[in-house]
């Protein structure tokens, strides 16, 4: 498929969008584009185009645009909804969707919807949603083919026959025991080079274990990638088969734990949606520039201590927003690279101390280069020798401690139970700014006094 | 499995490791790890453990353990090895990894390593070396298995059955002309719930288009994670099909993408080795902190206008800095939403206008609300009711234009062709500064005068 070609058809839609040509639309949200774009022009559209497109979208596939939403448009939507709606839509989400989709529903719809499902399905959803969201359990999908060890591989090729459609990604069926109990794997591509007369015990897969129903998503993530996986079975802790988990879900994990690093360092939500309302956004916003606010004042307090120095060498208050702006641009590095690695699983307690070296010593080499360059600009500038040599220790000071700060921040915060993503990024600018003030303005008080 | 058992089997590696317990490191490495494990021990180890363990790696295993290295990593070892090591590793990779390490050898090696291969091989590589690695072509591979539309399911599963096994994640077979052109694909899973007397024609799938070869890679991850796709043909301008994508490498894009943000951000390439040896981050560092204290200069400048306000009123000098930090968090919250907007595709030129208007009241929003608190806490702190007046006009003016610029840059920026991620932040924080000084220093000169 050619993704141009959808980009313009999307563009032609807002064009049509902005005149007013319903009819058009209407066609090309139920006709032309696969819910998958529908769901992506609602998400890059402002909320007003948004609940106007989602106005037009035909019944039969709203549910399917729905679970191709983000989480935060998805319940914007699901709060404007009456609970027959809502009802009438989780007849045809997976249970994995459906329990995601509980999860942001009022009290009394969730009854409502659990009341109003048939045995076997509120049996499914019972089952995902016993697990929190963010393990295997909350991640799986109960639709799993299972076959028996001890038939022909010839049977389990009529047993399938006998299905009208397999599930989405099936790739391989699961085998177990009467009891349910987990024994292996028959991928398809082996199961159709297989002499049809062998069994299926012979032929399956029994050196890839189950995933335990409690394994948080981020390591189940990582076995898909390590392992190229397309599905996986998810086991309960007696080994029973509870269902499997399909590597769709896993690039959503994937995709939002990146997504995490990146918007935590601002302050912001990984599921932030780009078009949240002004009020919402306003709000969320205030909060991260409060918290900021605070550090900055810590700041000026430092300052604050010095105001007699600055008062006879007016050249310190030019010059001191380089050595905190310094600082903070090497320890950011160095805390990106932290944060990053340990999303990565490379950075532990074995390898931090090796870590901490290398970045003490590339923040001293960094240090005594730019502390040098920076020490000739000010003496050229300020005509002033002293005034060079308090600025080169003040940045070889702050460009240690920033290595210091952005080495053993994340490694510390982690081992609190802290987000590092969402507080390094504060604590380490308060570091380098209090640290970068303290010793240029504390150096000079002792030169000029 | 159970990934942390695979976790305490690192740490026992690592201890064995300081212990010099060779023996027992050399049978874990070769016996109980998985390749994609021993990768990721050599990705978080330093790099003199990193050449010992790779020199207890078995020949065997080497070429599988090398391709789920990271880039920076695997072109440290490739650069290591003479000619023959890499003319071994090379015939057990499939020819889109072999592509990629292609581009990280020497020119001569290269060469060597071309006409060592055997004609069918050549001929495979060159086809996808001729395509960018960046794009459906680059990353393609060619172990396709491809059928005839008019032979029946019974012919096309006898046929199958006589190959020894199947490429991983094949989900789907090929149904191409004599001629090698593509006409549809026959998923495994529909092939199976056939009836064996119709036709591959009559099963065979048609509504997904093939990729085309020159497609950019992210489009690609975009395309599969919309479509839920396992694998997708290849082909080129004339329809022919020339390979398939598989998950698996479009997972390594959406990470490899997802990082680029992140890493860009700090200055840091998203391939950048957390252990990289110290001279060479030495000097990767240096630059960045080079550029930005381009910008900080920029900054001094400013103050260096207004030496003399400050000589006489030195709270100035206090308090500048908090306005400098305000407009700069308020801004790098906007650039890393819009950034991540342009990474998902929300952000373009039709929404633009809205997120900037939106960006605007929320920006004059928090500029009220925190000119007012700043205002409140200058005033009593320095007992001057003009410095407060000074500094909340300062605070909405930088939050006004934090919102603007972090709004309009990555929309400029990728107008011409800049990678927004990389040079956004280092120039909004020097217009949120420059903007924070000017307008706080330039107020206090009006008002003091």
């Amino acid at each position: 498929m050619n993704a141009n070609v959808n980009e313009s058809e999307l563009d032609k839609l807002n064009t049509a969008l902005e005149e007013g040509a319903f009819r058009q639309i209407r066609y090309t949200l139920n006709k032309t584009l696969r819910p998958s774009e529908v769901a992506h022009l609602i998400e890059k559209s402002p909320p007003k185009e948004r609940r106007l497109l989602w106005s037009m979208i035909h019944k039969d596939i709203e549910a399917d645009v729905l679970q191709e939403l983000g989480d935060d448009v998805k319940s914007e939507i699901l709060s404007k909804m009456n609970t027959s709606e809502v009802l009438a839509i989780s007849e045809s989400l997976e249970p994995d969707d459906l329990a995601d989709m509980m999860q942001q529903l009022p009290e009394t719809v969730m009854h409502e919807l659990l009341r109003s499902m048939d045995h076997q399905n509120r049996e499914r959803l019972e089952k995902v949603l016993s697990y929190p969201e963010d393990t295997a359990g909350g991640l799986m999908n109960t639709d799993t083919i299972t076959i028996r060890p001890d038939i022909t591989i010839e049977a389990a090729l009529r047993y399938l026959r006998r299905h009208a459609e397999l599930p989405d990604m099936t790739d391989c069926l699961f085998v177990v025991s009467r009891k349910d109990t987990y024994i292996g794997s028959l991928p398809l591509t082996r199961m159709l080079v297989s002499d049809p007369s062998s069994t299926v015990r012979e032929m399956m897969v029994t050196d890839k274990p189950p995933i335990q129903a409690d394994m948080e998503d981020t390591l189940v993530a990582k076995l898909f990638e390590q392992e190229d996986l397309v599905s996986a079975p998810v086991v309960d802790e007696n080994n029973q088969l509870l269902g499997r988990i399909t590597i769709d879900d896993v690039v959503d994990v994937i995709r939002e734990d990146a997504d995490h690093s990146l918007m935590s360092m601002a302050g912001l939500d990984e599921d932030e949606d780009t078009f949240a309302p002004i009020m919402k956004t306003t709000r969320r916003r205030a909060v991260w520039l409060g918290i900021n606010l605070i550090t900055a004042f810590m700041a000026s307090a430092v300052i604050g201590l010095f105001e007699e120095t600055i008062g006879k060498v007016v050249a310190l208050a030019v010059l001191m927003p380089i050595v905190a702006s310094m600082g903070g641009i090497a320890g950011s590095q160095v805390l990106t690279l932290m944060i990053r690695g340990q999303a990565l699983g490379h950075v532990e307690r074995s390898n931090a101390r090796w870590l901490l070296n290398r970045e003490m010593i590339v923040g001293l080499l960094n240090g005594l280069l730019w502390a040098l360059v920076v020490a000739v600009i000010a003496v050229l500038w300020f005509q002033d020798m002293t005034i060079g040599i308090i600025i080169a220790c003040a940045i070889m000071i702050n460009l240690f401690a920033a290595a210091l700060a952005g080495t053993l921040l994340p490694i510390l915060l982690k081992t609190w139970g802290i987000d590092p993503a969402l507080a390094g990024s504060v604590l380490l600018t308060t570091i380098t700014d209090v640290v970068g003030f303290f010793a240029f303005l504390g150096l000079a008080t002792f030169f000029y006094s």
